[in-house]
């Protein structure tokens, strides 16, 4: 009991010791074998098991049969986040941005990251809230939510986040580019092909269906132009299709390219020569 | 009245000073909160507006309940639209390449822009023209072209357009390889198959469908080889199709990188060892 | 005539001046305006006229309607292309590495764009060599080898040869990496869906191309797995497929990479400092 | 008979000399026309027969005529890849980190390509040791594995290989990434689908097929979403699939470069310059 209370509290007074120490315990270990760690592991099996019900769960015949220990497990879940989530905001006061006593711990609860927590209990406390039923249904898939808890352990896409900011800028105009031509490319469609084949190319909406079918080169052969001139524009279009594959991909290269040799700068040496006086 | 006077005239006399304004106020502004950049706003937002018009007024429950409210809305736009493209063509003289009284209108009325920003209202000006309505019907689909007027304020566009020019001769060659490649493929798939699937491979043009969706990797599945020797082919089409995105992925890449490169050049430093006196 | 002489002769005596002028007619020019660069022109005018035909030629009623003006044209082209490869064969000796009279003309004949020439034209001459009417129908595949005449004047293809040069040996082994991983995919999956079915997984060869449709994201949607083991499989299987995409494309973007610096080097300066003292 | 001696034992004494000979055989030659090269050249040939013959007793009409000839080439090969097997783990003892006698013998049995070698003849062996039968059916998938024993002579796989491993945490992360973005789209995907498409997304392991097949673009068109919500999500799915494509290409563009630059400066130039003394 005594090694607990001292692990917990270390050197410090009681109140304050407690939440520095219960602080510790939530943020992401980076020393092995810790208390803190095995805590993270814990968390992290949990949220990995919760991913692995929700699959199973969708299966019928495996719901059916264990149905009693897919709510034991959905309530013992459920009680371990809110725990979690409810001392992760009680402790956030320890990081000095977040120090003011109540407004602090409400400024972290608007974290996204406390966000998912909140949302990944959410439909659990729902119908104690008098929330209609049918309402509830569509509040499940809140349950999605706990697959992003996982985010604040894969310290490892930090380099993926690094080159994605440094490039955001390229990637958005990609982006802007890639919703412009689906829009050209469907109003032309529509105009082209809705004659010919009224059921599939009904409107401009529908057609974008197809537009993105095509432009992301996935072709689920649902619909597809059959008039000469469509099959033209269509031709033309997913040639087009490559260039939006052509674009990102040669941003991403550049970027992760200039994140190796910044690195090796760093590091004191040319990465062309290898020599640091350069 | 005094103030919007000063704002539209400057210093200087009416008429010149009157055609200098508003040809400030057309062109694109650089800095936020300018009566120039409130315009930009009004436009691109009205340009965004025509968009999501023509798209939800191809889906026919909605033209039916609304027409009345798109027909007023499209008159609306076109007179806005006229009102611009007069005032664009008119103003142009303040450029000094366009500074020619009619000469230089007419010229400015040819550049690319100013071609999109007439085919934009075309459609609607066509009936009084007295222009068949069946033509008419065609006619329609130049409201797209709304859809590029927007071109003129993504100056977001630019870098990409840089890469592309630079690259252009490399990117053409991509593209006449893969009209090259199409052209083969085609006629030999044409000879292989056009026996067992007449109804399908009925004739070149129409064997350049599968080409291109075999190529582009987007495989509707509308047709494919059924025989022995044309699925053994269009295997090899097929894995020919992955060098089509790599070459212009590639080159794309390489020129990214060397965008990077000289971007950090003229800020005078080596971008790989980041000192100044390399 | 005089004019003619002149030019074709130029200032050397008739036989070796008659050679060394159609020689330089033949080859490809350099410069603008010649009579060699109309040559030039012609040549691939009449290449294109003819791909068009044979495109064309398919269509069954456009064949029926025009059957006269298409073996008038084909007459007319092959008698162009033959004095084209009788001269080019004739001419050959002018070039110091086919100066040896015959065997020189004939070592000529089998370098791989004078075989094409051959090909080119050969399936008009068989009938008259008696050669069975169903192994014609097979020759007049040939035909689309009059596509390939047009390599000699691509000289834009020669930034992508050399990058493709360069990293043969790369993209070589990014090749046996594709047919391996084929073998093993097909192999796997035919043992894993062959049972439940048997009509489409019905053998190994058979069921390649469904791994060839997965592993370049063509999918046709023809064949696709149905077990569950199948579609994990499927699925691993279609995953690794990116890899097929990322690995030439990685390859080729290092090698447009190399070129570019490379030039920049020849020019005598860093491409990335743009000093020329590095 | 004595030159034989020669080549086999060298100048050594029998025992330890025939090991030490066999081992040299074994291992791949560098030199070509050497004993040891012509042992690989019979030992990759009958690699390659044995994958041929696999892919061919797979086809109905071919293993019925050839039954026959395919076991009696069956047992020849085991006898020769059993006779490989057992001298590849005897002669191990010549390699310092197999020295010791037995141990050394069972450790080298334990690296991958020996283990692969063992499994490739394994199901030859089943049937004596009283295996059931069903069981061996499925071992027969075994014979894949002598397909895996062609990795010993690939030694153009390196480069590659190395850029893997110096790559190999981004692209896990990428793996993880995918396999995140999968579950993620897989769930929504089936809350979204479920109902009006029961039969086809009727729980998150089925979806998961429509998943993979959209993310990786493959799109075989068995499954696809027809609520207009479901072709939306859809559609934001396909387009991220773009950066799938793009997060691997990238990295790996960049580990190609790398590699490059480093191939240059251990030959002492610069890889920009050209220069030795940068």
């Amino acid at each position: 009991m005594k090694k607990v209370r001292q692990i917990l509290y270390g050197h410090e007074t009681f109140p304050k010791g407690l939440k520095k120490s219960v602080h510790k315990i939530m943020s992401v270990s980076k020393r092995q074998g810790n208390f803190s760690w095995y805590f993270d592991v814990f968390i992290i099996s949990l949220i990995l098991l919760n991913i692995l019900a929700l699959v199973l769960e969708s299966v019928i015949p495996i719901k059916q049969q264990y149905h009693e220990q897919f709510v034991l497990f959905e309530t013992f879940s459920v009680l371990i986040f809110t725990l979690e989530y409810v001392l992760r905001v009680w402790s956030a006061n320890v990081k000095p941005k977040y120090s003011r006593s109540v407004i602090g711990n409400f400024k972290y609860a608007c974290t996204p990251l406390a966000v998912i927590d909140l949302l990944a209990i959410l439909p659990f406390y729902l119908p104690f809230l008098g929330i209609d039923l049918r309402l509830l249904r569509m509040f499940r898939i809140f349950r999605v939510f706990r697959l992003f808890k996982i985010a604040r352990y894969l310290t490892a896409l930090e380099l993926m986040e690094r080159v994605l900011i440094k490039k955001k800028e390229e990637l958005m105009v990609s982006l802007i580019f890639t919703v412009f031509l689906l829009l050209l490319a469907s109003t032309l469609m529509y105009y082209v092909e809705n004659e010919a084949q009224p059921e599939h190319f009904s409107s401009i909406p529908e057609t974008m269906w197809w537009g993105i079918a095509t432009l992301t080169t996935v072709g689920y052969g649902d619909m597809y132009p059959v008039t000469g001139l469509g099959q033209f524009l269509g031709g033309i279009i997913a040639i087009i299709g490559i260039g939006l594959f052509a674009l990102p991909t040669g941003i991403l290269a550049a970027g992760f390219s200039e994140e190796v040799s910044q690195k090796a700068k760093k590091e004191g040496a040319c990465p062309n020569c290898g020599n640091i006086n350069n």
